[in-house]
């Protein structure tokens, strides 16, 4: 028997809905290069994008069960994110599937494995992140652990963590740092802003980045 | 010397133009989960799509002279089927080959090494799905088997079996299968209408697809 | 202490201007099949393209300080090829870079790690292959050769050679041989297209690519 | 807070060493081609094998804080296996921590990341099975489930399920199925040195194997 | 229906038996660096060495029923070549076939896909080259191609070609090509015996491989 | 023209002497888990061990030419370091070349692309780290840079910073960092000496690596 706890904190719905107005890769750095998961998980569609709490689970390979479990219980605005083992040749979820997530408001899906039907994804507007694109049919036999820490893309991610993803990939930010990250970024963005500004100005790199006495310092000397 | 045989059964037209109807996901499903060729297979541009009887071929890695020659004795609305040994570094097909093949009227090309001139490839609107995009051209020296069972992404096509491509990958279907398999891909399509209405209705996935026993004698219990 | 010369001779903007009305894959064949990077080196988008004089760096994986220095000393119109080691899980380059680059008007960046801020590489309009897409944040830390010959996808690319990039993926030529490549891709491209003429009357590849005898020689004996 | 049980009901170990006269092979055969791990899981040294109730854990990729706490926690005979997400540059287990292994009786270590000292691993005679083999260091901060079903090698595992390995690689073997693949074991043993013996009577595969009918039916015909 | 002729012209065992005097390595040389399967495909063990004439087969991946029909038609001294698609989650072959082997006097086998029972198959000295070692059992249900040009790790086997192999991997001779290989294997290993006795009376590599010339036409200026 | 200088500066043998006293996972942990190159390249042969100063070279993929050079002019004692693009299908390196080496009384080979005559190599006892084991012949065509800092394995290695390899893989020291990585090296020998002590004598992982405090700040809670 496997006992399974569904309920668990979620952040406050006004800092994800901040959040989700910085990249990922803006979140990533202002969080001191932490939480992203490996670049193997990529859109389905270089438009797509997500923000909201993860609701997680484990998917043995080739087999959906649990998603479909996950799917039942999450909460709108949920991220369903699937750890499978990073088995390509899968497709544990299509259009079926979701048309029930959107039917439920849930905010997207996050998975180390494969999805299929990605053109009607793309028309559905559903946001999806996957390891592979595959066709193949999955089983629905076996249980496990939902709404735990899971293992995906070389990150743990847990529940009611919020997990970020844009073209650059996917990101999670600790749900206790959500408050602190904003912070971050928001002063990420304007420190970027700053420096774009100087390059349009006709500044060089090595002054924007303040790297003379670095090089110096490192022993590099150039000739032109 | 090798003696090749070009002649083989092929598919009734008006079948193939039925399947042609249904995805390769919905195929897959509906055959049984049977026939899907590895996701590795992919199209040039996510828009491709392709369905017709397979011409089958074996080319030596960076090959392509048997390509040429199965060119040359297809038929319109073939498929040509490449197997190559999954040789990433190749470009074995380009946009002169391509015209060759829309003046003939062939049906596309399926192959698990490279091809090249992807954007001319797109603009001609010849679909084409390969395991890589490669610059790297390709010589003319090895003869080998056409129209025989080859082997490609892990499933046996026969010449004259039928092919169904499109953005999920790509799928075989045997020539004798062809009626049975659009009588089941019709009834899937139906089923999945009948859950995706059920579920806009709020249905849970747990109740449309049946679940709660199945997850009861598994053992799982879930408190919220 | 490292000591970088960074003066090496340029091609003839003349030259390298006729180069880029001819794609990737036509340079490569004309160059005698020489010169393509590994297909695993890709353009962040399908619609980019560049054509310029190579200024080369080595970077440690996971580093960026050279690619900064770099673009500080590169000149308008090179092309920054960064050689990192085939590191998948770094974004060495970004928007805020590529704006220092379109600043002072460089013509696109080659790399064998990873990129991020891909959407805004395609707002900007710079062109950009890599070897990945990943959003992890690099160090500054580590001095090396900059303006030496390097090695990427399989190839060794000198400054001052040109890099011509599409679609198709990314080929190099010797400066030394430019005029020799340009006449030689007119000379290819016109065959090409009285290939296409050929096929477009009705001949068939067997014909057009004079491969009877050739069969022929090899032994192959068709029956239809 | 993470809380942990790690109390589990370990099989008989009676069982557990009657399974252990049978390769893993053998095992996975006999229950229906079900649990063998994938093939990138291999033995340190091929001469080293292992029988024994699962202890699981769950690492996030180059931690091994989590690793340490199962040593301190395993019984006698476990065998602990660790899911730290295919993460091959990780050297997370060395000679210390299986001097630690041995003081305390352990049965041996399954991992999917890299285990390192493997020249020590040898000679202390301590079974290992990974994904790598990787000298680089681990940090300890990262707690997650331990005692719980986890996900290594494509395949779910629960604590005190059997894993049993050899030079073939690793088959896991759920605790209630014990005795049934023990007998069903044996049978096969049986069977196969009744194939042998045939064999060196001279009997061909065909009959051996009572292929002619199947193959007859399936339309193979041959020519000598 | 699938009809098969597995009469071919097997080559002079008189050349095979000389060619087995030649390392795999040195007969690719002698051949003008070709012939040599692609890296992946290993011994079981650094020991086993083969050379016989191609008995060649094609297997469906996870699917052994045409290498059980291979054995049994295939004559004393042949080696088992079974082309099967790269799949590496696979045992074909495995201790009882081994028998079966050892029983008619096989000379070795040559696999793309996996094998099993790798303690065995040592034990027993009969030479298995294959793509990885896996435990998972295979299907009996596709008939194919047998005694047909196979691809394999690359390259294209004939029945009745040549194949050699060792610890440094496996090539293929044409049989055509046979005597006029070891003629040119011999040559080289005199060649190379004489670079040997250079390099032990002291002389540089330089000297011995002629290089100077030919680095400095290409430029080459060292200090030291 | 390609001007090479190849003096550098070697550090004190004795202190080469004494760090090959210290295993490569021992070395990288004492200078802060740094300087091991990836798990990719691998000893030939477990027994295989090296330790000297880096005489550094790139290559072209497929061409050998310029490690020729280097064998020609590094010193006694030197560990050959080749930089060839991470290419496994080219044996660059085999046996006349290694006899040479030994002739010339150097230490080693450290490579990121193939090699082949691996029983030959073991016979001789001369070390070699490589990539993969590749029979295939390579071109003597391009010239490129040597005693320069070059990128292998993820990691930098400048000439004259010394290499030590064994059976856990190949870590770099900087020069000038030689003497403290061996003192914290031999303190850190004494430290997991006094732990594999403390294991025998009956201790717990979590007392002797201290783990309570930390776990409990972390919010671990563990029921036996």
């Amino acid at each position: 028997m496997i006992h399974v706890n569904t309920a668990f904190d979620r952040p406050d719905p006004d800092l994800v809905k901040q959040l989700s107005g910085y990249s990922a890769a803006t979140i990533h750095e202002a969080q001191g290069r932490l939480g992203a998961l490996d670049s193997t998980i990529k859109p389905v569609d270089p438009e797509m994008s997500l923000c909201g709490p993860a609701f997680t689970v484990v998917c043995a390979p080739r087999d959906n069960i649990m998603l479909q479990v996950a799917i039942a219980h999450a909460s709108p605005g949920d991220v369903i994110v699937v750890s499978a083992g990073e088995y390509a040749e899968a497709g544990s979820f299509g259009d079926v599937l979701a048309n029930a997530c959107v039917a439920k408001g849930l905010g997207g899906l996050v998975t180390d494995t494969g999805v299929r039907d990605t053109r009607e994804l793309r028309e559905l507007g559903f946001p999806v992140f996957s390891y592979s694109v595959s066709m193949k049919g999955t089983v629905k036999e076996t249980i496990g652990p939902m709404a735990e820490p899971v293992l995906i893309g070389g990150e743990i991610v847990r529940p009611g963590d919020v997990v970020r993803a844009d073209a650059d990939g996917v990101v999670v930010v600790r749900r206790e740092d959500l408050a602190h990250v904003i912070g971050r970024s928001q002063a990420r963005v304007e420190a970027e802003d700053a420096y774009i500004a100087d390059y349009r100005a006709g500044k060089s790199v090595i002054e924007v980045s303040r790297l003379a006495e670095v090089l110096e310092a490192k022993g590099l000397v150039i000739d032109e």
